[in-house]
């Protein structure tokens, strides 16, 4: 046995100044921290309406291949991808999850110092790989309920910034932009400054809100995923669409082999499936209705979705919204909530059975009665 | 919809430096370009005996659960291997395959300039991943068909290197050292130079091969993988083993969520199927001598292999191997050979089934001949 010395390398100026948080903590970090598990699991906006059963048999069928790498070009899964986007693959790129492709994103286009703008109480996860590479992030303010176009774009061109962030749908207050506001954004982009456009929920949203960008169109790289409409959030499969020569770059700096041969399959089955995609919205558009009754019969105010959750109003500041969190945790259910003021007054919900609503309905009124009396 | 405008997105200089070949072209990228599939895959060091039918099993259960992320602390999955190798999960970190993890580890350690030593003509990714992030790469020569431990030494402290890679048992020669070399090499590893033990093959050789380097020794880390002995290199989970301070690094640069749910599964199930590796060991080294068998009935020697490949010493220069390996893949045999002189006077052949093996006994001969008399 070799006797340990005190030598340990040192991490790299920028790492060592990252904090060691992450993002988010998942649910069975709580549940083994709680010694028990969650009666319904509504905070991840998972979907758990499931992926297509062509889906889980593609991927059981997988499994018995896997002891083969998966094919380091995905490329059965790209042409499929640029089918049915009406493109080609080479504006295709596929990776391990949005937060995978956001990830090499940064890497690619922010060096240290380099601006980038995003709306204060978005998506996390960006934020910790623009921090990861040293690039400097400025935040505006959502307008009301909404990411503000106009605010982006102003900040955008005041910092020089390399990149600019929205998703739309939105997470965590559901809201979306008609596709005209995304298609003016486009067109009134600084010089230089790539949109990158989060389309997560997507599939969950109104008709007319992706809007039309040539996949050529240099100014913007769109992300997709199969995690949340199409129900396969724990295969880890995202997919970018965008120019070609910037869909080239991700082989300078991607894990080639990352994208598992079982993962590939499903989302090629799943995306084969489009009536099990119409039958989850349904199921969504549903859930949402159930939602929203059931926070109105509790005084809380839901927001409009473009989702597969249901962002809730407390009605006062941050402490209310997070005591009803807890006591609903308390209470098995796992739901989660926004960041940061003022969107902390809101609790965030994601669809469920038929028997997840029913979990939450019973004990909402108790979380939030423990919460106002704790409060007062 | 929008008209394009010619604004792309400049890369960081970083990235634009890097080239855009990739390290590894996979085999079915060749099958698409000849318009078949190969016959027998024997070029990408898979394990054609698979996976443990529990860990197929497995897979297909969590399949079925994917509509959740799979967990980001990879709890059970580290807490198992923690278990296996009599250490705490606090020293190990899984993820997405070895490749991925060198990708981080390379992230978190090297800024640009900094050196790191390898070997001429070992691993190709690791090297990528070192001019990702614009470290300074130096490689010392094999010494014969061994990574030389005295010359990596001596190049990691004239260049004050802060990682030295080596693969213990080697890729592409099949090589190894006694465990003894190794746990020498560490007492003398240059201050603040960490030393990379990739034993991605190690679980198939010959006991005495893994050193014993405490998980706490901040000077290595050892990194092993699911990919090869356990057969399930399409899941893509890898792992490492290393001082917690380091270990606990990762969290500042990972994808968090990037282990899928149905990996960690397999994995899991894999590990706790010990009689099935030892089969597929039984089976690697029936393969190894029936490979050797084979090389030698055809003039070529076969180098002494501590993995799931033999590498095949054609006896001439690098043209002779190259035309061979041509005629293989010609012959619908999928084989690698070693990219860099002296090396490329061998052709590498991963371990078959009986029937892989006669496939390739019946392509040598001829594949063999039309090379020689095509460089006479």
């Amino acid at each position: 046995m070799t006797a340990p010395r005190p030598t340990p390398p040192h991490l790299t100026s920028l790492v060592a100044s990252l904090p060691a948080t992450v993002p988010f903590v998942g649910p069975e970090t709580q549940e083994r921290a709680r010694g028990r598990r969650f009666a319904a699991r509504l905070g991840a906006n998972e979907s758990v309406f499931g992926p297509s059963p062509r889906a889980i048999e593609a991927m059981a069928a997988a499994a018995r291949d896997v002891w083969m790498y998966g094919d380091p070009e995905n490329h059965d899964l790209r042409a499929a991808l640029a089918a049915h986007h009406g493109t080609t693959p080479a504006h295709v790129m596929v990776g391990e999850g949005i937060d995978g492709l956001l990830g090499y994103l940064v890497r690619m286009l922010i060096a240290p110092g380099d601006a980038v703008v995003t709306s204060d109480g978005a998506y996390p996860t960006f934020n910790f790989h623009v921090a990861g590479f040293g690039g400097a992030l400025y935040k505006v303010p959502y307008h009301g309920n909404h990411e503000d176009p106009g605010a982006l774009l102003a900040r955008a061109a005041e910092t020089g910034a390399r990149l600019l962030y929205i998703a739309n749908p939105d997470n965590p207050m559901g809201s979306h932009h008609p596709a005209t506001t995304l298609e003016r954004m486009v067109e009134r982009l600084p010089e230089g400054c790539l949109m990158v456009l989060d389309e997560a929920y997507v599939e969950l949203a109104p008709e007319g809100t992706a809007p039309r960008i040539a996949p050529e169109d240099p100014r913007v790289i769109r992300m997709r995923t199969f995690s949340k409409g199409y129900g396969m959030a724990g295969a880890r499969v995202g997919y970018a669409i965008g120019a070609a020569p910037l869909i080239a770059a991700f082989d300078r700096v991607r894990n080639h082999f990352g994208m598992g041969r079982i993962a590939q399959a499903g989302a090629l089955a799943a995306l084969q499936d489009q009536g099990w995609l119409a039958a989850v919205q349904a199921q969504v558009a549903a859930a949402r209705d159930g939602l929203a009754a059931i926070a109105r019969q509790n005084g809380l105010v839901p927001l409009p979705s473009a989702t597969n959750f249901v962002t809730m109003d407390c009605g006062a500041e941050g402490r209310l919204a997070r005591a009803v969190l807890a006591g609903l945790i308390a209470r098995d259910i796992f739901v989660r909530m926004p960041f940061v003021a003022p969107h902390d007054r809101c609790i965030r919900v994601s669809c469920g059975t038929p028997a997840d609503l029913a979990a939450f309905e019973a004990a909402l009124p108790d979380a939030l009665a423990e919460a106002q009396a704790a409060l007062r």
